[in-house]
């Protein structure tokens, strides 16, 4: 059996990428993505998952940093998990929500649902916690006139009742996960909806010139390459100095992939096939069906 | 005397970024990002500051994200802040860093230290705190074998001693803060050091095709036009929908970039400018100054 270890505690959408992404495991909580990331490179787990992008607990930067500068290991699959956020109360709570008095949560979380706060409940004040499951454990001891803003993952492990579901802002958020094992072999998963196949490549530019990146998507550009992603990052050595992160949607070929970074080289550019994984689709009905 | 608003509470780097940017201004602190770009929108302040990049309080997606959906206000300059994490303790604690029991700080600042807790204090506890600042006061509070990771402002106003100084992993640390406005005067600040000048612009694709970015950045690139970040961000309307943030390294003219544009617009692109403003830098001895 696979250990697995994520960015806890429980309640966490991590652990919901999780449960979502795989059937039997032994999985184990870490406190930071660091501590996660490191636990993989020391074998004390075999695959880890942390977030990459739109997280609620966790940084993409603070991700893509720590596999850039501190550890050498591939991505090994990407997961995309729905973001709901519930206004959860006591299971003893009676009124509505123009009773409630304080709302507990993560600032990240209050922030996604700043504007249904400010049309339903702008009679409440707001409590920033550590975390979306910190504020659901606040509601239970403080029990009448609090509600907090978390998953339902959080309302039926912690035993709190969904007041009003749905309170973000945005209907459609969502936050990727990787995986991240010691070899890169990509991770398939057959009870898990996939919907592609993508390469991330960081490319380091030699000097800092106009037209530097224009040239280097030149490479992608004329064999049809199509990126779903570019990011520049900047270097730890100094403010002005940046390095790309192209995602490419396409499996790792010995023909084209070789071929573009032959040519980035000869440009003068370091280039790092940072991994070639499936990506798979947590969905709406698979996290109902985990949650009953 | 204008009144500027802030991602507070005071002790943040937001704070500091505030008081290192201007002399004589009435200041307004707000808990969250959309809380204080909002205050901007209705007139309740002049000016509003937020971190736009690799910040410890708020995250960059969130203040771009709600920059591009909710309000149309331009950026009317940058500040750049050095990002320094300090081990503070009790004014009464008397012992080293093995003798610390518990450590207390915001996630993110507690992942910027992963290394140095790992290697100097293995045996501390760890706990999570809604801010660097909260965490300072909580070590006034508890006393004795306790610490907090946070700036020397937090240590300054609340009373703490530093144990440790500059106990951050990553020794060139920076945050980029905003500043917004509800006209697109550029903000000419005399007093604070000026290294640039930047226009951010936002393109959205007509449709997702191989090669699509390398034809945008064309426009650019054979002005000779530089580029300092590129960024894709996805549009609230599902997932594989991207928009493109990118900073130009130079002023708004009145030929370059209207050419630019009316390009773009001819291959079917949707360009915004989000701002034309210069940048300008907060040095360490600026705080050093200010924190006396």
């Amino acid at each position: 059996m696979n250990k697995v270890g994520y960015l806890g505690p429980k309640g966490t959408f991590t652990k919901m990428a999780v449960d979502g992404l795989f059937d039997e495991i032994d999985s184990v909580s870490y406190k930071t993505i660091p501590a996660c990331i490191d636990a993989v490179n020391a074998g004390e787990v075999d695959l880890g998952v942390v977030p990459i992008e739109n997280a609620i607990e966790g940084s993409v930067h603070l991700t893509l940093d720590y596999l850039i500068h501190h550890v050498d290991l591939p991505i090994v699959a990407e997961a995309t998990v729905p973001i709901r956020q519930h206004l959860l109360v006591h299971p003893s709570f009676e009124g509505d929500i123009g009773d409630i008095e304080e709302i507990y949560s993560h600032t990240q979380a209050i922030s996604q649902c700043h504007q249904f706060i400010h049309q339903n409940a702008p009679q409440a004040h707001i409590e920033y916690t550590a975390s979306t499951g910190q504020a659901a454990q606040l509601v239970l001891e403080k029990g009448a006139r609090t509600a907090a803003i978390a998953n339902e993952k959080a309302a039926r492990e912690i035993g709190l009742k969904i007041l009003k579901s749905d309170v973000h802002d945005y209907p459609n958020n969502h936050t990727r996960f990787v995986v991240l094992k010691q070899d890169s072999q990509p991770l398939s998963l057959e009870h898990t909806e996939k919907n592609g196949f993508k390469t991330s490549i960081m490319v380091t530019l030699p000097r800092d010139y106009a037209g530097a990146l224009h040239q280097v998507l030149s490479a992608f550009s004329w064999r049809q390459m199509n990126l779903s992603k570019i990011e520049s990052r900047p270097m730890k050595t100094g403010l002005g100095n940046y390095f790309f992160i192209i995602d490419v949607n396409q499996e790792y070929d010995d023909v084209l992939f070789p071929g573009v970074q032959a040519e980035l080289r000869a440009l003068g550019c370091q280039v790092r096939v940072l991994g070639s994984y499936p990506t798979y689709v947590v969905s709406d009905e698979k996290i109902k069906q985990l949650n009953q």
